[in-house]
């Protein structure tokens, strides 16, 4: 709104074109993670959905909902599912990678137990339905309900992958899918569909937030070899040491020798690890051009998400939209 | 089917009158639990689903369509959408409670992991929301999304009020609500709604539901103090060592002098047991009648399943719904 674009990030543009509709949504978030009998509930949520994350997924949803004309207020129901689902799946997330810290704070599961961060997360899980079911959208609901199914999946894919160096590069690229990319896509969708947008323009918003969230994901991939681990909230090391067969290191040790090949096996596949071996990995990434390999591949799909805009109409935040997906890959550049 | 009804057991007489339609749910169930990229899940889904259950909430939908006189296919999906979500809370349960067996087995979480249960818990209940989508009736998602809140909520208020001797009766309820009768009321309701039942024949259905399931729950909670551990699947003294507060506990304490709460708070509250205390507790609810009381609530509960049957249609099936209350509470008989 008449901002200076050159020194808003994306991501601030877009909340601030949306501020009304995503104070609407933080009021009904606050409303409906409430729980009158079990405060143990909106406890451990509000130490989540408060901790001041980009809340990326529902501006995603507001965007995809007022570029494509909608006037109505579903859109700020279906924003707050979004943000339910990716709540739930962080507290899940954290069970099962028994973390200890998320965006610099310490986690529910370690705050809590591991009990409320289960239960909770399938709360939040059931109260997403309910204010999908609010909208009276069929459309809507197999959409989430399907995209639920795949980042389920996913998570399943990788917990059975991690430490399987024989990872193909397809299995990594659903795994990716699973974590980020499915929801990032039904956020845009539904959007679009209860903007009552044209296919065209659905599948646009669809394609989108699918080459976003895999161009997403992989700059994080990266930045787990490449980062200088400077609070962007990703640790570096992290998926080495937690045994992630991401892309760097599938493309690094395709081109490795028979002793960089060892190398992976015990520390990754063996889970057999020194202090001084993550400087060893981070080099090995480096000198096959893994790295640099799996920048451009981010690069190509921030490239997609772009084009995958044109049948959006001619709007201010088509354009901010647009910006997002450079900004993601910018964190490598 | 003019079996001697006299030696079948009312689950049974379902079981048999709905076989055809159990075969086609299993079929279902078997198809949607599969996931071509990720093994780990119908293994660990199987592993439960296939351990021989009584199947007693599909059976509820089944035959709550049936004697509405439905005659359509979406009943199937609803019985493997209700079977779905218990399963996905046992898994997620048997995580909460660190068990290590059920229904006579190792549980899922000691064979594979933690992880696996929280994950492919998550993904049955994606499946499930999958399968209502399919049915295209927003009703049946309000109901199951609801009650899907209701078991979460259930669950944390179960594990906030653990070992929490200020526990009131009604908080009891809410859990045995969340625990149990929740998704029996669902399954009953959504069965009636699809065939589409009268709005008073649908009510009698959820209300039948809700108290069969109350009525289930308090004979669990009997037998863990008053059953002998005879294989039933219920291990004596479990709730006991949990420190759960159920109504033998409630009104045993409630009875008690000075010396006995100060039992109590030892076992429950502070979780210091000796193994001598389980037959100290079994003797407490048994002295102050708390055991006659919590099958004397069982009993009523069971008797409004059967009055609730009231506005349903002159049915074998309601016969045999009928039959199932008193069964239920026939354990303890």
């Amino acid at each position: 709104m008449g901002l200076d674009n050159t020194v808003t990030r994306p991501h601030e543009q877009l909340a601030r074109w949306l501020d009304a509709d995503m104070t609407a949504v933080n009021v009904l978030i606050r409303d409906r993670m409430a729980s009158e009998h079990a405060p143990r509930i909106p406890e451990v949520t509000a130490h989540l959905v408060e901790a001041g994350g980009k809340r990326l997924r529902p501006l995603l949803t507001l965007a995809a909902a007022r570029l494509c004309g909608y006037e109505g207020d579903h859109h700020i129901r279906l924003a707050a599912t979004v943000e339910f689902i990716h709540t739930a799946t962080l507290l899940h997330d954290d069970v099962v990678d028994e973390s200890a810290r998320r965006r610099g704070r310490p986690t529910a599961n370690l705050l809590w137990d591991n009990k409320s961060s289960v239960l909770v997360g399938d709360y939040l899980f059931a109260r997403s339905f309910q204010l999908m079911v609010e909208t009276g959208s069929l459309r809507v609901l197999d959409i989430l309900s399907d995209a639920s199914a795949t980042i389920a999946e996913g998570e399943v894919l990788q917990l059975t992958a991690a430490r399987d160096l024989a990872t193909t590069e397809e299995t990594y690229l659903r795994v990716v899918r699973g974590k980020t990319a499915a929801l990032f896509a039904a956020a845009a969708e539904v959007g679009g569909v209860i903007a009552g947008a044209t296919e065209d323009q659905i599948a646009g918003l669809r394609g989108y937030g699918d080459a976003l969230g895999i161009s997403f994901q992989m700059v994080d991939d990266y930045l787990d070899y490449g980062g200088a681990g400077d609070g962007i909230g990703k640790n570096l090391g992290d998926d080495f040491r937690e045994g992630k067969v991401t892309l760097p290191v599938i493309r690094a040790l395709a081109a490795g020798d028979a002793d960089e090949r060892a190398f992976w096996t015990r520390c990754i596949a063996r889970n057999r690890q020194e202090p001084e071996d993550l400087a060893r990995a981070m080099a090995l990434v480096r000198k096959h051009g893994a790295l640099e390999a799996t920048r451009d591949e981010a690069l190509a799909w921030a490239g997609q998400a772009r084009a995958a805009l044109a049948p959006l109409p001619d709007h201010p935040l088509r354009a901010i939209l647009s910006d997002l997906a450079d900004y993601v890959v910018a964190r490598v550049h």
